[in-house]
């Protein structure tokens, strides 16, 4: 190997605004997880705002407690208030924030794998943008305004499916490595 | 530094193929999360099949729900159906599932930090297909076909004692840096 | 480009223990993710931590199970008892476990952006480390000895806003990969 060919690959770290082909050789994954790949910075940019919507949640399980003074914790209770379960509206937040836990993270953590891969970048920009939006979306109208269905159903399906996708890619693109 | 020093440091991105010595200097550490590295594409194949299995859990439970006509919320709700909560079936999935967020996506996690520590390629590999597997044997016994204990607890020690050991292993690696 | 350029770039990844700036060039962003940053390392100590705290939990889940005798399926149950739910112990432990994978977890992956974006060292350091304590803190009032609020209340808080910190950082940074 010459110094050369050291050149080469070390150009996308610097040039960080061109959509390199990623596929062209092993040398350019040494960047994929780095913020000089613009899709890795896209990522992070969803991922900070998926956690963000995730923490919301958990303020808003303590005003639905509020309002409804369900607490589940003798310690929180005061005035002569009895702990309480079961409350519906609690529950619905506290449902909502469960399917995040079963959905985001998995998203997230999946689409960090699928970056890894050195993905078309245009469609990997995309999938990440309409995954998390698409969550977002579910969350508003899971916990803030009930919504009937399908609209909560379609924003589910939405990120399942390119979680999916993003996994069938990361397994067959890492098939030879099992 | 020399020009011929980084030649040697940027081989093992190159040589995608070798099992390296990853111990022999932190230069190696550049590529260990990146798809040259062997022990990462192992890694990310586990992950997406991990990943798969725990949005099968959604579908599982969907099912059940359909099959026993248990509804946590007014608007899946159709024709003159009430909300329902506790079915047996429907909660054995649901504590299947819980157990994977409580257990798969830290093994995720924590085999995510042991790969970027560098460790011994085959002893990585071998631990990451063996806690990945366990847990996909764990959901077949506990939620697809109840299997008599101790089939679910083994399959759960296997993977807590894997994920326990690469915690383990990164403290000493990196207590330097508190 | 030249060589010497290069030779340059790649001087952290070999003295790691220099506290580099890490804004002064796209290029220094290779080896924000090894273990030859100091930040990383610091990282993925306090993971490995908060991951053998988790793991506790479960530990924990099943030793009041043991105690108060409340088995949540068929095939746990021994010697004639029967499957029990809502023992206020074991639920107790329940919720301090879900606590954890709603907070722990984002924690843990928004602490990786953050140290992606390649912060000022010393300030990530300290909200990694202070962060990660307040929830071994939160367990022990929580789950261990249950003391009265604001305790568990102040440790939550204190996690709670250095994730949104890092997510709010993470979100300036990346907002032009959107």
């Amino acid at each position: 190997m010459e110094s050369g060919t050291m050149v080469t690959m070390s150009t996308p770290a610097v040039d960080s605004n061109s959509d390199y082909d990623s596929s062209s050789g092993s040398g350019f994954s040494l960047i994929l997880l780095s913020k000089s790949n613009p899709v890795f910075g896209c990522y992070m940019f969803w991922t900070s705002l998926l956690i963000l919507k995730m923490l919301i949640m958990s303020l808003l399980t303590a005003r639905q407690r509020m309002k409804t003074k369900t607490f589940a914790n003798p310690e929180d209770v005061r005035g002569g208030l009895e702990v309480r379960f079961g409350d519906p509206n609690v529950e619905r937040v506290r449902r909502a924030h469960r399917n995040d836990l079963e959905n985001v993270l998995p998203f997230i953590l999946m689409s960090l794998a699928y970056v890894a891969t050195g993905p078309n970048p245009l469609t990997a920009r995309l999938l990440i943008r309409i995954g998390a939006s698409a969550r977002l979306l579910h969350t508003v109208v899971y916990a803030v305004i009930p919504v009937p269905q399908p609209a909560r159903g379609l924003a589910f399906l939405t990120t399942f499916a390119i979680t999916c996708f993003e996994a069938g890619y990361v397994f067959v693109c890492c098939v030879k490595y099992i």
